[in-house]
């Protein structure tokens, strides 16, 4: 008998949202109820895909066209969903992505301009049907993410971008979970890091009382 | 008064049938008529188009997947597109570039199976309407360009694909050449160097004879 199918959750936000802050809080939750994980993340998680990871976001590649953007976070993904994520789903293993497509319809549709029905289309293709069963959006206002993320190394060629860019992904972010209310749960990443990691464990909870018989 | 738009060559034909030795020979009989030439190549040509290119040629890329490569070589090419051809082109200068979306139906489509339809849809946003204007079309047996190859540094991760692999890319190349007989010259590569390039030359003056009024 084959294992039943590992559950696929994404992280998605802003900058500074405290998406890594959260992984790290749901992967010892995950672990410790014995489910086998695998942690990713977006752009990257294969070799071709850090070394797009290396590209979109080298603050020297100033010149980068929205619509190469787009094609290269695909190509990202295209990778990451047939070399990591469809394999351990198959084999019954959980994956906690940090960004997965949503992350385009925010940043490359709302933040750029690139039309919804051009990432659909990328997406229905290049993903292979491969959707999240969950997705955890973390929703906070601009200059706080900005303010969060501040402490960190160098800005990299997103992170230098104007705030009405990030109010843009914001409002594409949320206008996603509008859409798909029973895949989305927005979580208020204003809240501190323990009352966060415990709306997503509730979450969770959900989707682990779903998948009983 | 603005420059009249430049015109646009593409050169196309699977691996060996002397693609980069024409382009030598064709740019010297451009310039002497004192026209301002950009030659360039694919996947290349920008920062971000060289970098998918060591990407898309390293042979430790063994797993990508026929999507990503397709995404991965459309990106670069909407990046050069923008970056490269279309300012060119405006500006009033001729560009010449070795390999140009047509590869991508031979080697995405043909040789790797993705479908023509989705390399078109990908065409018509990525490449922003910018079409040769003339596609020489170097037609070559596979074995002759395979031995004429054989002689170079270590083989890319294109370049180790079987026969049929090669056999397929090049009736998809014959059959794009008739569907579109007025932008394609297909010229027989097996002749020597010199008539290749009397060949194409003779194509080149019959686009300059349509641009004059
Ligand atoms: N709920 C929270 N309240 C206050 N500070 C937080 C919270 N969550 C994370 N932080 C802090 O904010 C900063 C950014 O958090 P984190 O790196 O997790 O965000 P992120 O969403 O992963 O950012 P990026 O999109 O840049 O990867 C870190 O310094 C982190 O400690
Ligand atoms: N018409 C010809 N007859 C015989 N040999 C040729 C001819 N044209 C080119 N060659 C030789 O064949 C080899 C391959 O030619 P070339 O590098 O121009 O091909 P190419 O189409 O650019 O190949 P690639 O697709 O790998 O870039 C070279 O050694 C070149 O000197
Ligand atoms: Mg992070
Ligand atoms: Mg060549």
């Amino acid at each position: 008998m084959s294992a039943a199918r590992g559950k696929f959750i994404s992280l998605e936000g802003g900058e500074g949202a405290g998406k890594s802050t959260l992984l790290a809080g749901l992967r010892e939750c995950i672990e410790q109820r014995g489910i086998a994980l695998v942690q990713t993340r977006e752009p990257g998680g294969t070799s071709v895909g850090e070394a797009v990871r290396a590209i979109v976001l080298d603050p020297g590649q100033r010149g980068l066209a929205a619509e190469t953007e787009l094609l290269l976070m695909f190509a990202s993904r295209a990778q990451l969903v047939r070399e990591v994520i469809e394999p351990a789903l198959r084999a019954g293993q959980w994956v906690l992505c940090d960004r997965y497509a949503d992350a385009s319809y925010a940043y490359q549709g709302g933040g750029r301009g690139q039309p919804v029905s051009r990432i659909a289309e990328l997406e229905r293709w290049a993903c292979a049907g491969v959707t999240p069963d969950l997705t955890l959006l973390l929703d906070l206002p601009v200059a706080i993410g900005r303010a969060r993320a501040a402490g960190r190394s160098d800005a990299d060629r997103i992170e230098v971008e104007a705030d009405a860019f990030f109010e843009r992904v914001r409002v594409a972010y949320r206008e996603r979970a509008a859409t798909e209310p029973d895949r989305f749960r927005v979580i208020d990443a204003s809240q501190s890091p323990t009352a966060v990691l415990q709306a997503a464990t509730l979450a969770l909870g959900a989707l682990i009382g779903k998948s009983k018989p």
